[in-house]
C-alpha cells in the first residue's frame, strides 16, 4: 500500500493530527534527601491494584501514574500534572526521584521491597520476575506513550485504497508498519531522548559495568528479555503465534513478560489481537526527562506523534524481520555511544530530519518549527540531548545531588498552591478539590464541558454526573427550584415549623404601600426576590419612616419585579452545610476587615492580609483580596477613618457591610462551637426541604440559647449548590474536606473498601491558629 | 369587654381586615331540560367520601362543592370558579340547579336516591334524616360561609385589653358575641339575600303550603331542628352541654344533627370547643343567588365579612339566649314576608346600614361605597333583594323555566373555553389543566407562588411539589442539567450507543474556522450553543463555501459565546413525551400555515384559521394565532405571494421556516402511528440520561425503516420541563391527557384505589378529524 499517495489524500488531511493519547510513568518515592523511601505506598491513595490513576510498578516504592485516555495533548498533559499534584499531595515530605535509573539500591537486593499488592497473583508474578532478571533492573523506571491514531483517520485511509477490504486487516497492517519502522529507527529517539547516562551506587552488581552511556535503560543493560525471544512482526497471526510459542515454550512466562520497545494492543490479552484489531500501540522505551517536571515534553509527544506519522509514511525495508532485527542493532549502538559524542548515525538522522520536516509541508501539518530548530541543535551538539545536558549537570556535582535538586524543586511546586489542581487551574476551586479527591479514591474523571464545570465520575460500572462540585443525582429537580425561590422556601420551612423571617412579596410599589403599617414599627428589610451581590437591599434596624419606605422600595424595585419585605432577624448569620442529613460544616463569615498594630496604616495591612497564599483573584483561591475601592473607602470615612490612619493596636476595622467572601470576608470555620440543637434545626429544615445537598443560613442571636427557645433562630435562606472551598480552606478553624464527603456520598461503595481515617486533607492547615472573631 | 374601642386601637387597626374563608355550596345535578339528573355522581371525579372538593350531600343528584380555606376573596372566589369548572366537565351534559329550591321531585320522596356513599355509616344517616325529616326537606340546598377572624387580629385585639388573660377564652368570647348578634340580627341578611320565594312540585306533600315568601329555606319551612332543640350560647361550656343533652334526650342523633344558622367550630368533635377553643364561625343560612354563575357575589362575601365586624363592634341584649331567641322570631318574620313587600324591619335595617357605613368610617376600611349603595337600594326598593328579582323573573314564565334557562348559561359558560380553569386562566396552561385534573382526582393544591407557577399537591399525608406543570420531585438535579447542556447531553447520549448529530462546540470563529475541513462537504448546521427561537441558526443542506461558514459564525457568535457546528439531519423532527419509561404522546409540528380553497386570499384564510377557539395569544391556548408579520410576508415572498393572493385549492403555504407552536405552528399527534421500534430508543435515551420526564426530539427520515438501520434516526435534543398543553389540546389528532399522567405518576396511590378507565377528558376534541399532513 502506497501510504505517501493515501497520507496525501484531500479526504484524509483534515484527520491527519486525530490520535488518542496516554501516559504512563514510574518513578519513585524518596525522602527529602534523595534516598529510596522506606514507607508504604502512601494510604491516603485508595489501594487498589488496578487504581486508575496511581498505582505501584515492581516495588512499593515505585510509583505509576497513569492518565486517561485523552483526545489532545494539551488534555494529556493536564492530566499528567493533575495526577502529579495528587500524588505529591498524597505523600509525607516524600517526593518523586525524577531519573529513569534508580537512587542508590540496598546493598542486599532483597532488601528491595516488591509491590505490597493486594492480589496474590501479582504479587507472586513479582516474586518471579525478582527470580528471573534480579530486582535491581526492576527498578528502572520509564514512560509507556500509548497512542492510537484517529478512528476518522484511519477510516479515511482504508477509504482511500481498495487493496484490503477488510477494515480490521486494513488497520492491523497499518500499525504493524509503525511497530516495524518503530523498532528499526528508535535509535534515533534514543539519541534525543534517551536520559539514562549513569547509574547510581548498588545498580549493577559487578561496578566495572557501570559505563557512561546515552541511555543504560534503552541497551541491554536496561530491562530486556533473553536473547531467545523472538517475536515476527510480520503479521498479526505471526506476532501471535510467536509470542503463544515463547510462553509455551518457558522463554516467558507469560505475555506480559514480553519487554518490547512497542507493544500492539487491543482487547485483554495478545490473542485478541486477532478478534478485535489492533486498537493502538505502547511505547515503552522512554526515558523519564529528567528537566520536566513530569518526566515528558509537551515537544516530546509532538515529536512523537509526527515521528509515528512519519514511520507510517516512510518506506519501509524487504524482508520485515530482518529489518526489525537491524533496528535493534543501531540502537544498541546509539544507547551505548557516549553523551556527549557525536552519533555514528549522524548523516542518517540528518536526512530523516529533513524528510520529517519534508513531510509536514506536504501534509500542510500545523507542526512547531521550534521542534525541528531542537532536533538539529541536539544532533549538532550531543551536549543539548538530554542524555548529554544531564550528564554535563552530573559532572559539576553528582547525579545524585543533581536529582535531589530537582526533586525538591518539583516537591515545592506542587506544593506552592494546594488548594489548585494543577492542568485545571481555570475551573472552579471546588470543582478541582473534587477532582482532587476523586483521583485520590481511584474514581474515574471525564470532563464533560469544561466551562460549565460538567464532570463524569465513574467508578467500576457505577457512574456519577456532577455539576459545580455538588449538584448531583442525589437532589430532586423540584427542591432545587423550591431553594430557587426564597417566598416558596419560607412558606414550606414555615409550614414545617420552622422560623421565617414574616413577611409579603410585592409586583407594585403601591401594594407594598399599602402594607406599611404592618411592617413601619419593627426592624425589616425590604429586597428584592432574587438579587446578586446584595444590591437594591435596605435594613431598617428600628421600623422607618413611610418616605423611607418608598426610598427603599424604589431601589429594590429597580433589581427585580417582586420585591419582598419582611422581619428583620437580630444575631449573626451561619452557613450550615447539610450533606445527606448530616451537619459536615458550620462557617462565619466575616467582613473584609483588618486589625490594627499601632504602627502601620490600614492601607499597609491590607496589603500585607493580602499576600496571604490563600487570597486571590476570581474564586480560583479560598479567599479573595481585600479591595480598596470606593465602597471600601466611604465605609473607612463612616468610621472615622482614612486609608493611611495608622491602627491602633488590636482595633479591627471592617472595609465592607456586607459578609460575602468573594468582596475579601474572612471564613471562620465554626462547626466544633456550634451546639447540636441548632445542627438538629438546620438538618431538618434541609430534610423538610426534601434536599441532600444544601448550604442553609441561620441566624443565631445567641447559640447558648437552647435552638427551642422563641426566637433563638430565624432562618434566612436555602442554598443549592454551596460553595465548598470556603469551608475546606477557611481562613481560621479546622478545614472540613466536604468534596471528599461528596465523593463519598456519591460512591459509598468507596467506604465499604476502605479504612475512611486514612482520608486526609492535602493541605496542612494545621499551622493557622483558630480565634473566634467578634461579629 | 368593649369591642368599639378595642377595634379602634392603632395596634389593631392594620388587620381588621385580615380572615380566611371558606365556602361549601351545594346545588342539584339536572338534565337540559332542568329535571332532576337520574344518573350516579360523574365517574371522572374520584369516589371518595371525603373528596375534598366536590362531594355529595344527601342526595346521589346533591354536589356539594367544597373552596379550600383561603386567605382573600379573591382566592375563594378563584376557587370556587375552578371547582365550578371541574364539576361542570366532569359531567355528561348535566347542569347545576340554580337555585336553594330544588327542581321538580319525584311524587313519591322514596325516588329521591340518596347519596351512594362508600362509607355504610354516612348513607345510614342520610336515611335516618329521611325518616326524621323526609326526603324533601334534605333537597334544599345552600352556601355555607366559613369564617375566621386573622389570627394577627385576634392577637391584637386581645393584647389591647387586659380583662381576659386567657386567650383561648378571649376568642370564644370573641366569638360567642359574634354568634350571638349573627342570630339575633340574621333577619337583616335574610331580608337581602333570602332567595327561595317559591318551591317546585312535590316539595310540599300538602301544596297548601306553597306561600310566596322571601325565603322558604330560612323558615321553618326549610329544614330546622325541632322546637325542642334549644342550645345555649352564653358559654363554651353551656353551648357544649346542651348539645350534649340534646343527644342524650334523644333530640338529636348526633352533634351533626344540629342545623343552627350558625355554628361555632374548632376540632372534629364540638367537645373539642373546650380543648382546642373556637377556631372559626360557619354561617348556614345563605340561600343560592340565582343571578351569579357560582351561587354567591363577591359582594356578598365583603357584605358578611363587614356585617360579622359589625356585629363584633355592636352592643348586644343582656339577657343572651332570650337575645338569641328574639333573632328567631324576627328571621321568621322577615323570611315569610312577600318577596316585593317592604319589609316590617325597615327602620331598624336603615339603622343598621348607617351604623355599619359609620364603622367603616371610623375605622378607615376600604369597604366599596357600592355596598351601601345597593344595600339602600334593596331596603327602598324590595324587587331588588334576591327573593324580589327572582320572583319578578319567574312571573313572567315559571321559576323552574327560569333556572333551566340560567343553568344553560351557566353550563354554555363553563364549556366555552373547555382548556382553561376558570380562577387560574392568568397561570400557564399546562399548569391550569394539571390544576383541573387534581382537583377532579382529589388531590388538594395549594398555590406556593403563582407567577412562578409553583404548586403543592397533597393527598393524605403525600405532599408533591411542581413547578410548571411537570418540574418535580421524581426528576433528579444533575439530569436536568445535562438536558439543558446541548455538548453534554449529546457526549453522554453518544456514549450509550444512540446517534446525535457529530458536532464540535467552540469559543471563538477563529477555532471554528480551523475545523472548517471537517464540515465543509457535508450538510451541517451552525447554531448558539444555547439559543431562543432559534435565532442564529443557519443551515447549509450541501455543505458550505468558507465565506458563507464565516458568516453564519459571526451570526451564531451575536448569539452566544460558545456555538456549534454540527451534522444536519434529514427528515421530520417528532417530539416524544416520555415519562416513566413511556412514550405518553408523539407530536409532530408544522410551521404556521394555510390550505388554499380557490377563492380566498391567504389573508383571509388565517384570518378563518385564527377564528379557531383554540388559538389565542401568550400561551394561555392551545394553539398560537398565525401572525401575518414582516418574516411571514417576507416567507411569502419567497414562495412567489403576497398576502392578497388566492391560494389554489389545496395547496398549502408555510408562513415560517419553523414550526414552533409559540409563532401559530400546527401541532398534530401522530402517537399512534409512530413504530414501536422508534418508541423504544426515546425511552431508552430518556433513561441513559437519567430522567423521568422528557421531550425527546428524534429526527426520522422514514418511520417505515426500522430504527436499528445505520442513520434511521438522530436525536436532536432533551427537553426538561417539555410543554403538554400542546398534547392535551392538538390541532389535529387524538388528546393525550399527560397532566393526569403527571398526577398518577406523582401519586400511584390514585390508581390503587380506583378504576382508572373512567378518567376522561374535561373537552370534546373527538369532533376534530385527524388526517396526516405531509411535512
Amino acid at each position: 500500500m502506497d501510504f505517501k499517495k493515501m497520507l496525501a489524500n484531500d479526504r484524509v488531511k483534515p484527520y491527519l493530527l486525530k490520535a488518542r493519547y496516554g501516559i504512563e510513568k514510574e518513578s519513585h518515592r524518596v525522602d527529602q534527601s534523595g534516598n529510596l523511601a522506606k514507607t508504604d505506598h502512601p494510604k491516603s491513595i485508595t489501594l487498589k491494584d488496578d487504581h486508575p490513576y496511581i498505582q505501584r510498578d515492581f516495588s512499593e516504592t515505585q510509583m505509576e501514574l497513569i492518565t486517561p485516555v485523552t483526545e489532545t495533548v494539551e488534555d494529556l498533559f493536564n492530566y499528567l500534572a493533575a495526577i502529579h499534584d495528587v500524588a505529591y499531595r498524597s505523600m509525607d515530605d516524600e517526593m518523586l526521584w525524577p531519573l529513569s535509573m534508580p537512587p542508590q539500591l540496598p546493598e542486599d537486593e532483597e532488601d528491595i521491597v516488591i509491590a505490597k499488592l493486594e492480589n496474590v497473583e501479582n504479587v507472586r508474578y513479582r516474586q518471579f520476575l525478582s527470580q528471573s532478571y534480579g530486582r535491581r533492573k526492576q527498578m528502572v523506571s520509564g514512560i509507556h506513550f500509548n497512542f492510537e491514531f484517529g478512528k476518522e483517520l484511519v477510516q479515511a485511509l482504508f477509504r482511500s485504497q481498495s487493496e484490503i477490504e477488510d477494515y480490521q486487516q486494513f488497520k492491523a497492517e497499518m500499525y504493524l508498519k509503525v511497530t516495524r519502522n518503530y523498532l528499526h529507527y528508535r535509535w534515533f529517539m534514543t539519541y534525543f531522548y534517551g536520559a539514562s547516562p549513569q547509574s547510581e551506587k548498588n545498580f549493577f552488581e559487578d561496578d566495572s559495568l557501570n559505563e557512561t552511556v546515552r541511555s543504560i535503560r534503552a541497551s541491554k543493560y536496561g530491562y530486556a528479555n533473553s536473547d531467545d525471544v523472538q517475536v515476527s512482526y510480520s503479521s498479526i497471526r505471526n506476532y501471535i503465534l510467536d509470542l503463544a510459542s515463547m510462553v509455551q515454550r518457558g522463554l516467558l512466562s507469560e505475555e506480559k513478560e514480553f519487554y518490547a520497545p512497542v507493544r500492539l494492543r487491543g482487547g485483554r490479552h495478545v490473542s485478541d489481537l486477532e478478534d478485535h484489531g489492533v486498537q493502538y500501540i505502547e511505547l515503552r522505551n522512554i526515558d523519564l526527562n529528567p528537566f520536566e517536571r513530569h518526566g515528558i515534553s509537551e515537544e516530546q509527544v509532538e515529536f512523537l506523534h509526527l515521528f509515528l506519522l512519519y514511520l507510517l509514511w516512510k518506506d519501509e525495508g524487504d524482508h520485515c524481520d530482518e529489518w526489525v532485527k537491524m533496528g535493534d542493532s543501531y540502537n544498541e549502538i546509539v544507547a551505548l555511544e557516549h553523551p556527549l559524542a557525536r552519533t555514528q548515525f549522524e548523516v542518517e538522522a540528518d536526512k530523516m530530519i529533513d524528510e520529517m520536516e519534508q513531510l509536514v509541508e506536504i501534509l500542510d501539518l500545523p507542526v512547531s518549527d521550534m521542534l525541528f530548530v531542537h532536533l538539529r541543535e541536539m544532533l549538532m551538539d550531543p551536549s543539548k540531548t538530554l542524555a548529554g545536558k544531564l550528564y554535563k549537570e552530573n559532572e559539576k556535582s553528582s547525579q545524585s545531588l543533581v536529582a535531589t535538586l530537582i526533586a525538591k524543586e518539583n516537591y515545592k511546586k506542587s506544593w506552592e498552591k494546594p488548594y489548585q489542581l494543577a492542568g485545571f487551574t481555570d475551573m472552579e476551586l471546588s470543582t478541582q478539590i473534587l477532582m482532587f479527591d476523586a483521583i485520590q479514591q481511584g474514581v474515574q474523571i471525564e470532563i464533560l464541558d469544561r466551562q460549565a464545570q460538567f464532570l463524569k465520575l465513574k467508578l467500576n460500572d457505577h457512574i456519577e454526573y456532577v455539576k459545580n462540585g455538588n449538584m448531583t443525582s442525589k437532589d430532586n429537580y423540584v427542591s432545587t427550584l423550591i431553594m430557587e425561590n426564597k417566598t416558596v422556601t419560607k412558606k414550606i420551612l414555615h409550614q414545617h415549623g420552622f422560623r421565617v423571617p414574616k413577611g409579603e412579596e410585592f409586583q407594585t410599589i403601591d401594594q407594598a404601600l399599602q402594607s406599611y403599617h404592618l411592617f413601619s414599627t419593627k426592624p425589616f428589610v425590604v429586597k428584592p426576590k432574587t438579587t446578586n451581590y446584595g444590591l437594591g437591599i435596605s435594613i431598617f434596624k428600628d421600623g422607618a419612616k413611610e418616605e423611607d419606605y418608598l426610598k427603599a422600595l424604589t431601589l429594590a424595585f429597580k433589581e427585580d419585579h417582586s420585591v419582598i419585605v419582611e422581619e428583620f432577624m437580630k444575631g449573626t448569620e451561619y452557613r450550615f452545610f447539610v450533606l445527606n442529613d448530616q451537619v459536615h460544616a458550620v462557617l462565619l463569615r466575616i467582613p473584609a476587615n483588618v486589625k490594627g498594630d499601632g504602627k502601620h496604616t490600614i492601607e499597609e495591612l491590607v496589603i500585607e492580609k493580602n499576600r496571604d497564599p490563600l487570597r486571590g483573584r476570581d474564586h480560583r483561591t479560598p479567599l479573595e483580596t481585600i479591595q480598596l475601592g470606593e465602597l471600601e473607602n466611604l465605609m473607612l470615612k463612616g468610621q472615622g477613618y482614612q486609608m493611611d490612619s495608622i491602627l491602633e493596636k488590636d482595633v479591627i476595622v471592617y472595609l465592607r457591610e456586607n459578609s460575602n467572601i468573594s468582596t475579601g470576608g474572612d471564613s471562620i470555620d465554626v462547626t466544633d462551637l456550634i451546639p447540636d440543637d441548632y445542627k438538629k434545626i438546620a438538618v431538618d429544615a434541609v430534610s423538610a426541604l426534601g434536599v441532600k445537598i444544601c448550604g442553609i443560613d441561620l441566624i443565631i442571636e445567641d447559640t447558648e440559647v437552647p435552638a427551642t427557645d422563641k426566637n433563638a433562630y430565624g432562618i434566612i435562606e436555602a442554598n443549592f449548590n454551596p460553595s465548598m472551598y470556603m469551608h475546606v480552606y477557611p481562613y481560621k478553624g479546622k478545614s472540613r474536606r466536604l468534596t471528599m464527603h461528596i465523593i463519598q456520598y456519591l460512591f459509598p461503595e468507596l467506604l465499604q473498601s476502605q479504612d475512611s481515617k486514612f482520608i486526609k486533607l492535602g493541605v496542612p492547615l494545621a499551622k493557622r491558629e483558630f480565634t473566634m472573631v467578634p461579629c
